[in-house]
């Protein structure tokens, strides 16, 4: 973030130019139509909603054919081409294609999801806090909010989900219903060092050279689902300063939190999160360099990681750019200013702002063990992550729904059961090396001393301890179909090593969520819901929630930005730049079909583009959307400015980055020969 | 650094309780005697001084016996036993011992250095910067320096070394005179396990249960040297209380600086440290597990990597500590308000803040070029370190010395000639490590389209320059001997890659190191030297100034803390907690010489202390004195909350760690059956 983020901050309450990541019912409409001419109607709302979709493994897309085709980001599909991959093929490196739909395969885990419905839902969430604190307040809110997720799609299930969203930090509650595709199966995906070319050193980057696009199917009943709704695919290249939208689901945003939150995040959070991520990184480096097979393993994982960090770390810059955090206390000292001078409002926020700001000392003290024992333990491990499902799906099915922690409900059982059930290949080299990982940093972060590191670790190192837990044998599906289905009598009566390992420790794990719910999230999250209530009376209810991995949507145009230093950077780039970029060395290396197509290829195609659209990463493969509601391309990045958007929006450098539908028509019909796709998608 | 930092600060210009790391020529001995009953004479510190040692490698430490026996750290010598080390053995897990003085052997690169005269020259210094600014600022200061340095040993420059010590930011410069030993041999180490018990998960913690203790001795003409003025060994426990005083060299503390400053310590130079040492420790994490002639080849860069890292992350926890900023602001505007309130002092000072804090945004817009080019090439890589002084050595010789980097002024050439002429043993795979960690740390850190970034690499990757540059032949002492002695000539028609590299770079890293010295220390340093000034003016002369690497003597006693959380923690450690705290997983495992050894020794014999000493990096090695002047034991840490020292001292919570020289002399006798040691040391 830049010499503005103070400056941003200081107008809390007023959103800006561009600015903002709307849900579908509270667009700003009467706005667009001032800036940009464009009458966005309630039907282009549902036309766009009704196409647009949520991947549960963390992405966005939409559907661009009547046969379920739907576009998404290279980078959104990479897990499910990796479970594919073989020592023998890789479909990271050589790109993934079919030649017949008979050959799309189903992406394990993977489920799309498309918002047909929201209600709200506030006063039946509210009512059932009222007058709670602490873990009592989180324990009444999640129950409440099981229950209506569960009475929401009841007799619809298979077909259906229901989820309630938590909008203003807690200001809002807001019903979700979704209709649901669990088999979703792979089209279409470039070789990596195209739909990445630059790797992580272009990452956030613009000028970019990337084809981050990819194509899944919606399936149902071993069909592809017909579905007349799809946005129309348009292969046109985009005009400079043309008006455009992004329909897709933004992962998380902090624009709302306290100025102590954020010092939180500042001080405590991020300096873990970063220099966590950049020791695994070093040793995701290290383990890839071994040989040609450890570097097929390792290749998704670093990606994941860098980009994280890569982001976290602009994060962290954009706390630490000067101005930044006192200009955030003196927002939010505006608003108490505010709230101070009405006696009703004053009565009813009650002093907000001192509870959450109270609550950090012990958000300090309890981060290290919750984030490690609790919200991220294993640091990534698949089989960690299944041991711990089963456990604690045994132990929580057998209890009533509404005493079950919030992820067990039974409206999460169906997504949940799937990621645990769906098989893919688990590679136990690259197990040892996360859970070697994770055991060292509990005992570097709580110190040998802790009680809960001598409850993980035992007389046993982290390195010996990760060699004997990496020959669980819940990478085989049939086992885990075994202990899910046999509850908890199953789980008590394995001897995998894993779940042993969690049967002993997992009571640790659970009590770190009981104190942190007792003495952080619990009165942070009362206190937030009074400072959004507090919000809407002083500036309105034209504000727009933080992002919580829900759909939104956001206007904007084409355009490029004017760096700090005067730099001009153009809005769009060429396919021909991609051959002036390229060095021959990885990440700047062309893949042979493109050296081989080069000459075929219309240079002046434009490739990527730059917006001026709110957008943070859950929004990947978002499409880019024009005035007539036809999708032009597909979000893949922002530039590097847009990091700070976590915090602050920027309309004078916030910049999203696309990849156009010119260039995926381009490629696929001259690098590809997908004629088959081609004419699905222009419907020629 | 605990609750307390935020007051800590606020009181500045006032030194609490055995606060301070003193000059021994404005030692506080009234204070001494008023706090503790002791006299610290002339006498007293010209013994002591006498005997205190720096050694070249960043470490201190003492003679101990009329022999030139020197006491200081395992993990002072560490190096040297690597470099002793071959795939036979492995001086670092077996330890080190010889049969007889015969078979000392000469430590690379390494030099003693013995205080023996201290002058002041600030007035020929501050004269000759007289009306100068930005980088004509730093030359003119460094080239007097350098001159002063020069006549100052002349004549007498193979047993002396003369150095112009910069005190209080500029607010005072210091000739020391160091007597000289070029040849340092290594006597005695233990296995690492036992020197390093409980690894890096117990590194700045305590209870501790190390023997990080070893010998040197230096040399002379082939033979040892006689040094009547050693200091005594008392091999006696020290009592809880009894006053004891560290002599020794801190390497580098903060607590002079400004607010602005610390902001760009904490904003800008700590992340990107910490991030890099963290990614470089994975690396070496997973290098070190392809084998074990890997683990032991990473084994002693991998221990340097994590003990900066957990110092650095500890002082970035003090900086974000709550209210800690915000207190350093109040204590910059006491001293600031002072200074408004005298005309002359007024004048004297002018706009010293605002120069300090307008030189930050260009000190955060050069860091990472000016760290990554300039000041830290390489990330530790031997190869590079070797090119980068015989390229700049053989350029700036040819140059007179007065206009020459300063680093290769006549002065500092002998000692230089001696690291890049020594014989050590060099890793090609742990070269190429380093070096392909540094460029993409370089591309990562510039970007990929900055020019210096395109001038490094070219079109090359990281991964496939490093392994071009690794096949350097630098690692032959004979080739280096070579270059170096056939200057630029011999240089420029060198065909070594690295030589090569070098060349076609070093430019960008000259323009860095001016665009840095004219933007940020030149500015910085100059108004630096005038809050000095300021400061002496408003508090007195009675101040110590921030740690330099030079010698220091600091006072305090024998004695445990008070845990903010109620804890007591004592004083000392057992050989017998030793034992109980093993598990046999490693960091924790025994040495099996101890094992074997266990009946033989006194279980209740003192192994570590803590005490209240104001000591940081630098001090490892340090003889731990009692009052009568004798060596009783050698600092080799200190606690958590030591951390903090950095930038604050906390009498409370602030606390040193020695191993007694009761333990260490149980262990010789008794573990390792050193008994002419023994008999060395105790004169019996």
């Amino acid at each position: 973030m830049a010499a503005g983020a103070a400056a941003l901050v200081a107008a809390a309450g007023i959103v800006r130019a561009d600015e903002g990541m709307w849900t579908f019912d509270n667009f700003p409409s009467a706005k667009v139509k001032q800036a940009y001419g464009v009458d966005i109607t309630p039907a282009w709302l549902d036309k766009v909603r009704g196409a647009s979709v949520r991947l549960s493994t963390g992405c966005s897309a939409s559907v661009v054919s009547k046969d379920g085709l739907v576009l998404t980001n290279h980078h959104c599909v990479a897990g499910c081409a990796q479970d594919f991959s073989t020592p023998q093929q890789d479909y990271i490196q050589l790109g993934y294609a079919v030649a017949s739909r008979r050959d799309e395969r189903t992406c394990p885990g993977m489920q799309a999801e498309i918002l047909t419905n929201i209600s709200d839902v506030t006063e039946r969430v509210t009512a059932a806090t009222a007058g709670q604190t602490g873990q009592a307040f989180v324990k009444s809110r999640d129950a409440a909010m099981g229950a209506i997720e569960k009475e929401g799609c009841a007799g619809r299930e298979a077909t259906h989900r229901c989820q309630v969203i938590s909008l203003y930090q807690g200001g809002q509650y807001k019903l979700y219903a979704y209709r649901k595709y669990s088999d979703v199966r792979l089209v279409f995906a470039p070789a990596l060092e195209t739909a990445f070319f630059g790797g992580d050193p272009d990452n956030f980057n613009f000028p970019r050279y990337d084809l981050d696009a990819s194509f899944l199917r919606l399936y149902e009943g071993g069909a592809p689902v017909s579905f007349p709704g799809h946005l129309r695919w348009n292969a046109d290249a985009p005009s400079d300063g043309e008006p455009v939208f992004v329909a897709g689901n933004p992962g998380s945003t902090s624009r709302l939190l306290t100025a102590e939150q954020l010092e939180t995040l500042r001080g405590v959070v991020f300096p873990r999160l970063l220099t966590q991520f950049a020791e695994l990184r070093g040793r995701l480096i290290a383990f890839g360099e071994r040989g040609p097979e450890q570097q097929r393993i390792a290749t998704h994982q670093l990606f994941g990681v860098e980009n994280s960090f890569k982001a976290i770390f602009g994060e962290q810059e954009a706390l630490n750019s000067p101005g930044f955090m006192g200009a955030k206390h003196r927002a939010d000292d505006a608003l108490k200013g505010a709230v101070a001078t009405d006696a009703n409002l004053r009565a009813a926020t009650g002093d907000a702002w001192g509870e959450i700001a109270r609550a950090q000392t012990d958000a300090a003290a309890l981060y290290p063990a919750y984030s490690l024992l609790e919200s991220r333990p294993g640091s990534g491990s698949d089989l960690y992550a299944y041991a711990r499902r089963l456990v604690r799906g045994a132990q929580e099915r057998a209890k009533p729904n509404a005493e079950r922690l919030p992820e067990y409900a039974d409206a999460r059982l169906p997504l949940l059961e799937k990621t645990v059930l769906d098989a893919k290949p688990v590679d136990s080299a690259m197990e040892q090396l996360l859970l070697e990982f994770w055991l060292t940093k509990l005992r570097e972060s709580l110190t040998a001393d802790a009680p809960q590191t001598k409850l993980y670790l035992g007389r046993e190192s982290p390195e010996a301890l990760s060699r004997r837990l990496a020959t669980s044998r819940l990478g085989d599906p049939a086992l885990r179909k075994q202990l899910w289905d046999g509850g908890l009598a199953a789980v008590r009566a394995s001897d995998d090593p894993l779940i042993v390992y969690v049967l002993a420790t997992d009571e640790a794990a659970r009590a770190v969520r009981k104190a942190y719910e007792t003495r952080v999230s619990g009165p942070s999250d009362r206190a937030a819901a009074r400072i959004a209530h507090a919000r809407f009376a002083v500036y309105g209810t034209s504000q727009y929630p933080d992002a919580t991995f829900s759909l939104r949507l956001s206007y904007g145009k084409i355009t490029g930005w004017t760096q700090p230093g005067g730099e001009v950077v153009a809005p769009f780039t060429k396919i021909s730049g991609l051959y002036d970029r390229a060095t021959g060395a990885a990440p700047f290396a062309l893949a042979p079909k493109w050296i081989t197509a080069r000459a075929r290829l219309a240079g002046d195609t434009v490739l990527d583009v730059s917006t001026s659209n709110d957008v943070v990463g859950g929004n990947s493969g978002s499409p880019l959307i024009n005035a007539k509601g036809e999708v032009i391309g597909a979000i893949f990045d922002g530039n590097i400015h847009s990091l700070g958007g976590d915090f602050a929006f920027d309309p004078v450098l916030n910049r999203s980055v696309a990849v156009s539908t010119a260039a995926i028509t381009e490629a696929l019909e001259k690098v590809y020969g997908q004629d088959e796709l081609v004419r699905e998608l222009t419907q020629r």
